[in-house]
């Protein structure tokens, strides 16, 4: 409980290395997590050639935490299970959209599972949203097939820092009793109370000359036009990989 | 490290009660898991009334693993976000696919901690596939809002059986070092020799009057017709919950 209660994502790694035999120890209990009819419906492309990541910097925008001496992006993947299929005189039908759902699914608990099995062990990792952001060129670099997809990139390394845990939202605000119960001003008020409070917030509103903390996030950070852009691009890029 | 080697999933529960403290204690650790721009794109409902669990039994299938103590339903959620930001005038623009797909990671990150933590603690979860089978439904019945949409269920509650653990691939079939190495018909055979080695899968073979286990998967577990029309009922469902 301890790992997952102190967590802190880390962006700045040491140079030294992490063992393959770690890394593929930390891999191959990752899957243990639940998967859809045990399907196994992931990949994992391990990329420690500079090269590689060099290629793959620009997409993730840069971020130096790309640099770390482990870069692993985890696919959904419904390539091997289709293939094997065809191997085995059926007739697979995995080329649709809930495919995709369910392979991000099973994606995902393996991620997160890999990451809590790494934070265990003393690594540090750093979850890079952006894997979504610039599929098609991801796909490119990485040479995946159709029916493939990469869902999330988590950056892996020894800590070099120890930063600050980040603030959460009480608990009160992210469960509902038996049904959802929908947000009213003062409930908002009271959820988002604390987060406004606090000192680095006040800061990056006064930086981005905002009014408010919601602002930063609807007006700098996360804008309407981006989002609606990346969303045509991760149509076209489900498209293209068989999905839809 | 052994909590997660040695998991199976629990499909029969006790009929004692899980506590809100420790559910609680449960779900607060679990909100640690990497979040989009600390936005914790995600709420989870939390069922103990028998009442909802009858009406949510039919959209799982009637498995039985829902009347376990604890049905939670994990749900992708900008609605909290996006009404925060109205009421701070800022101009939210998270009606879009990018935005769920951003939410669905967060939930999923979110849900697979809570199953680790509730594992460490000696509890069984059940991880239902089937939640994104009948979203329209769940979301009727869970009373859900714009914005916001059913991703994982899970079942919860202390252990009344001690299955086995069921078989994974070998640690080959599911990494690529640098970048995606494609399959062929002999990496394939060795990747599920073991799978299709095992009694009871000769015997699911034997039962379902098939050819190959891969043929149990395309034509009874897992067909491409249900797939087309389950893809149809998620298009629909996103479209209704404004991320479409």
């Amino acid at each position: 409980m301890t790992t997952i209660k102190d967590r802190r994502t880390i962006r700045k790694f040491k140079k030294e290395d992490v063992s393959d035999h770690l890394l593929n120890n930390l891999i191959e209990t990752a899957a243990r997590a639940a998967t859809m009819g045990n399907m196994q419906l992931y990949s994992v492309i391990i990329t420690k050639d500079e090269k590689v990541k060099e290629e793959l910097a620009p997409l993730h925008f840069n971020q130096p935490m790309i640099k770390a001496p482990v870069v692993l992006t985890f696919c959904a993947d419904f390539n091997r299970f289709t293939k094997w299929c065809e191997y085995r005189d059926a007739a697979p039908g995995y080329d649709n959209f809930l495919s995709f759902i369910n392979a991000m699914s099973d994606t995902l608990l393996f991620t997160q599972n890999f990451c809590t099995l790494a934070e265990e062990e003393g690594l540090g990792t750093c979850y890079l949203g952006t894997t979504v952001y610039n599929p098609e060129e991801i796909i490119r670099v990485l040479n995946m097939p159709k029916l493939t997809f990469p869902i999330a990139t988590i950056c892996v390394g020894w800590p070099d820092e120890s930063p600050n845990q980040t603030d959460r939202l009480p608990l009160e605000g992210i469960i509902h009793q038996n049904t959802y119960k929908d947000y009213d001003e003062q409930s908002l008020n009271e959820i988002y109370a604390h987060k406004e409070s606090l000192k680095e917030n006040k800061e990056f509103v006064e930086i981005n000359k905002k009014a408010t903390l919601a602002q930063v996030f609807t007006d700098c950070r996360y804008t309407k036009k981006d989002n609606e852009a990346m969303s045509e691009g991760m149509v076209k890029a489900l498209k293209s990989q068989g999905f839809l």
